[in-house]
């Protein structure tokens, strides 16, 4: 049986970065299994107070201390947290405070909520816009302003398209349509008419074809459409016609959607409008 | 004029949580403009020196070491750049690997790509079908399946129901329907029909009206719809509405998507599909 620990993420904040730093860390030591906790919005001396009973409760009620993975910006709050609990805590941000103080010759400003607030109007018009956009043209659905789009991309149905742009444009605020390729555009042996005139932003996705049949039978169980035959007639015709049209093209089948919308993000050279 | 300062992102993944973290840490210093650069996907020895390259002739270039944030699990790689960048270098990921292997008694496995890699298939269809019935239940577009929904939003057109069940879907695996409260609504006195057997997990969404009109007035400039008369009336009649009816609700005028989103998955203490 796997060694089980309680992890806690603490921030006076939404706990997202804490979470996905600690998470990452995790991941590395395999043979345990982790029992997680987030805490966010710790941004009162009540809620510092309850946070660190409830790590001190466990610690009883495991009989070993948690791990704790704080993000908390306010100073003293932090310090009671590292201070107070029984655990062992990393701080994700108060240590590489100081090495910038120094570095930049100036005191930091200590305050919670600036990186995911919306202080800046323009990312927040920016991120909205790439949305709209992507919702819009999503799978094909509308192709009256594509003109508009950073980028397009194309692959066979369930290779991933509609979470990768939907990532593209809440994370980095880009404006990503997607367009089918079906069974039509392999008979015609070419691209859909509607994205002919964009092809300088077409970006491919591909997808093994096991795979796909597993994601389509999730979807259709027992259908023509996901049966393994028609997956491997599909993709080797998309490829075939990515491949002849010079359409750049990636395999998504052993990545995340982070992974995909950040490789697309630097291969195509998208511009990004929030960071 | 602010002073400038070069940042860089170097990771062997796809370098989110070094700017995530990074820009967290650095909007604690306002008086400085920095301009970033992300360089992900640092996973052999050639891009290893690539990118000290790149970082080193900034320095010439700038006059002055960049700040580097690096999350690079790979031991070596990451050693490799701390000593040869002319930079200050912030290691996001080593610096808490040795505290976690002394504290569960195990070494990591320093491996890249664990914690955005699809090792776990049920993480993936989870997200996938929360992502599906998120895009299928927005804007009240279905309400077929809404007996399905761990929560439905609900508000005034342009309010963030949106973008904050896409961002539910995408980054907690939640599925989130979203339905619009419309002037029909408000002079039936009551909730929309389709909704009313869901009414317990029903979260509303209001915003400030001024806000509300800046932000239709970017999608219809001079129209009724974003007129502020309009605004103040939809807003106060939602509120009326959502507080008869006992519905929760959250303000989104001065929260970020991400707030927003983490506020409502603790609040209606939604069960997350992905950590």
């Amino acid at each position: 049986m796997a060694d089980r620990r309680t992890v806690f993420f603490i921030s006076d904040r939404t706990g997202i970065t804490a979470e996905m730093l600690g998470n990452s860390l995790l991941s590395q030591f395999e043979d345990f299994e982790f029992l997680r906790e987030t805490v966010p919005f710790v941004d009162s001396a009540a809620k510092v107070q309850a946070v660190i009973r409830q790590v001190n409760e466990t610690a009883v009620r495991d009989g070993r201390q948690p791990i704790v993975f704080s993000s908390v910006v306010d100073e003293a709050a932090s310090e009671m947290i590292r201070r107070d609990v029984h655990a062992l805590t990393l701080d994700l941000f108060q240590i590489f405070i100081a090495p910038l103080e120094a570095e930049l010759g100036s005191k930091s400003s200590h305050t919670a909520g600036r990186s995911h607030g919306i202080a800046n109007s323009n990312d927040y018009f920016a991120r909205m816009d790439a949305i709209n956009f992507t919702q819009t043209h999503d799978d094909g659905a509308a192709t009256r302003d594509l003109a508009k789009a950073q980028v397009i991309l194309v692959g066979v149905s369930r290779c991933g398209k509609t979470p990768t742009s939907l990532y593209l444009a809440l994370q980095f605020g880009v404006r990503a349509a997607n367009f089918p390729l079906t069974p039509d555009d392999f008979a015609d042996h070419k691209l859909p008419a509607s994205i002919l005139p964009h092809r300088a932003r077409l970006f491919g996705l591909t997808i093994h074809p096991d795979r796909l049949h597993r994601i389509r039978e999730e979807r259709r169980p027992a259908s023509k459409y996901a049966a393994i035959e028609n997956c491997r007639h599909e993709v080797r015709e998309a490829e075939e016609l990515m491949h002849r049209e010079r359409i750049p093209m990636l395999d998504t089948s052993a990545k995340s959607i982070e992974e995909i919308a950040t490789t697309i993000l630097h291969r195509a050279e998208l511009a990004r409008h929030i960071y």
